[in-house]
């Protein structure tokens, strides 16, 4: 059983992404090597673009949350599809700018904004921030009127969820480095602090419940949490917001086991709570905004390595080492992340050699995955690892020295770079 | 209590490293900024060649083991003390290589080393390859043959010993992705196999027993099982090395709780093992190589944040968000790694304010430092995190689209880049 409709495998035995033979383009562009499937990603997008046009008032929109792969291309898509974009430096600003994406449509995030950030925002006109603590409001409201503006801003609420993921990424609960806490009281506080800034306007809350929901739960309890909150400051201080932006945190399938997430439905399920909720508080229903990240691009994207070696450990173990490793992909070694493991070039034969698939780096946690069964590899073989297209190249380093893989799309029969492979003069270029 | 003697304070009441006041350093060259105490470096440098010396045979010598922090200079600083190094991949053979450093007394580590890394490898005369199974033996002795050259070779052998570590970072057991394993009597086939290639001359053995060691004893039963080894290789083919390299893993003092290593009276206790273990076998002694990575350049390593917001939860945790985070310094995300962090513009005050240090990525696990005591920072205070010389730049990475910062080595009163900063435009120069 396949985990997304673009795998496949051919008469040749090998593996198939959005089409293609992946052995093939293993040979064309080398390895290791990201791939991602252009149709899936805009399939993605629009699929939460028209759900939340269906059940959600006018000008509700998804946010492309960047920060799960961020280069040049991608902010084309998301602006060719017309949706917004979450963006949380400097560089993924000037990158969408630089892509000709139009920042009107973008909200800056990020608990730490420094002031370079915060002039260079506001001097392209990233149309808002999401504010994440009462210093910062006063760091945008002087940095706006030295630049004679008025910023459009957000104000970041923790609603004390807890979506039941991993620690690491967990980010709803009360004890959270973002946002301003509504259990402890600050959060009222930080509402009515907002309020009085002259070179601030305050478009609504945004809030985030955690990764990997595979339903509408979470959400709703944020709605219903959140909804509460706009009202007791509304009874109290006369603001309504416009905007509610739900954060993201829908979840990806990764393996078999895994669901798949039912955006259509999952969203028609909030916009009943909402509605509801909005009637019984006497509230105006806002304009609801999501931060999809993973969700759009994850399963969008796959990589391919060489296998270098396969040692068999007598009565222990297994290792098939590939040319990339903790370097390209570091879920594992972070999160223990799971993935499905393929042997590409062997993809008709059976999945029955255990092992455990290592990285080239020397670090010994250096694991893209453990104990998985794949179709035996020798040296020479191509591996795929599924559902890459999120937090791989994005979180890529440069440990070891190891160069960044390229990225290359597919789109109908085409094939074509969006980002190069890094040389070994990139890995010098700054040095003196 | 300091930590490590280049760590002061001034009258201004600021941490100084290496002499030098950090604030004036952080307003200099921005934050955030690695700094690298040069002196530090060597003097670490020679505290190993020196013990080494006087304790081991002729020819025996430290080698940098460069994954520890790889840039140009730091290989000048290896080539001008007259040290090897250990290298991982292309990337670093290549950087040593741009920095002048003379590969013959370069020894090329890894796993998975490619066909391209084998003929570039060998091309450039790197000394010695450490050979990690069968399938490289094959490889590296048809590329040899095809560039007309006999490869000097160590053949990475797994001994066998849990030096209580971290797991992700303890290689010498016997499930390991590394080498071939004594215990299985893989180890013999190994050396067996090894014997018989023409383009190949194995110059002896290589074995890691993990890392943060501070003592002798896994070096010790290191030797002890690597000499038995050796004993019975030579028993049954006559073959006797020329070389044993002991590996790495000597530990630093990361918070004031851990110990000092004693480099010399480590070497010293070895020493001693070696010579008596050589004896009665009635082997030759080998010369000694041993690979110090992260005990020459952690604590030559600093570095400089500024405070963007502090965030006090009422009832939970105070939340010091600063400028870097994970990007710049992984090891808490991957490892729960300690360190040490002190506000460096408040030096002189007490370290009260009981708080946890974090990034400015847009990820709940984007920890610097949980629950430490510093002196209660404001945004634009600076902290410094002290003891980050080892895996810090070399792990650092562009998540949420972030530019490495820069590396400022300090020498004497002087001070100089030796890698600068990212810019926006590094950040974008491969997307199409």
């Amino acid at each position: 059983m396949q985990i997304c409709n673009n795998i496949g495998t051919n008469k040749n035995g090998h593996l198939t992404f959005a089409g293609f033979d992946t052995v093939a383009l293993a040979k064309k562009y080398g390895t290791p090597l990201y791939l991602m499937d252009e149709s899936k990603i805009r399939e993605k997008m629009r699929a939460y673009k028209s759900a939340m046009k269906a059940y959600f008032p006018d000008g509700s929109m998804p946010l492309y949350a960047s920060k799960a792969a961020s280069f040049k291309h991608i902010y084309k898509i998301a602006s060719e599809e017309k949706i917004g974009i979450d963006v949380v430096s400097v560089g993924e600003i000037f990158t969408a700018l630089k892509s000709g994406y139009d920042l009107a449509t973008a909200y800056f995030h990020g608990n730490n904004k420094t002031d370079e950030e915060i002039e260079f925002a506001i001097r392209h006109n990233v149309g808002h921030f999401v504010i994440d603590s009462i210093g910062e409001l006063e760091a945008v409201d002087r940095e706006a009127e030295k630049q004679g503006k008025i910023q459009r801003v957000l104000l970041r609420i923790t609603p004390g969820i807890d979506a039941h993921t991993n620690k690491k990424i967990a980010t709803g609960n009360v004890d959270s480095k973002f946002g301003v806490a509504i259990a402890t009281g600050q959060a009222e506080e930080f509402a009515a602090d907002a309020l009085k800034y002259k070179n601030i306007e305050i478009s609504g809350y945004h809030c985030h419940v955690g990764s990997q929901v595979f339903d509408a739960e979470p959400f709703v309890d944020a709605v219903d949490i959140m909804m509460d909150f706009a009202h007791r400051v509304k009874e109290k201080y006369g603001y309504e917001p416009e905007i509610l932006n739900l954060g993201g945190g829908f979840g990806v399938r990764y393996v078999a086991s895994q669901p798949e997430l039912d955006i259509k439905n999952s969203i028609k399920d909030v916009a009943k709570v909402l509605y509801r909720k909005c009637s019984e508080l006497g509230m105006n229903i806002p304009k609801i905004l999501m931060e999809p990240g993973r969700s759009i691009v994850a399963d969008a994207g796959m990589t391919l390595y060489t296998v270098g070696s396969v040692k068999e450990i007598t009565n222990f173990k297994n290792y098939v080492a590939i040319d990339g490793g903790m370097t390209d992909n570091p879920r594992y070694t972070l999160y223990d992340a799971e993935y499905t493991v393929i042997t590409a070039s062997k993809a008709t034969l059976e999945p029955k050699y255990r092992c455990s698939v290592v990285g080239k780096c020397c670090e010994s946690g250096d694991i893209i995955q453990e104990n998985v069964h794949i179709a035996k590899p020798e040296r020479g073989d191509i591996i795929a690892v599924l559902t890459t297209g999120a937090y791989n190249y994005s979180m890529a380093s440069n440990y070891n020295r190891i160069a960044k893989p390229p990225i290359v799309m597919l789109r109908g029969s085409e094939d074509y770079v969006a980002v190069k492979r890094e040389t070994l003069d990139d890995l010098i270029r700054n040095d003196i």
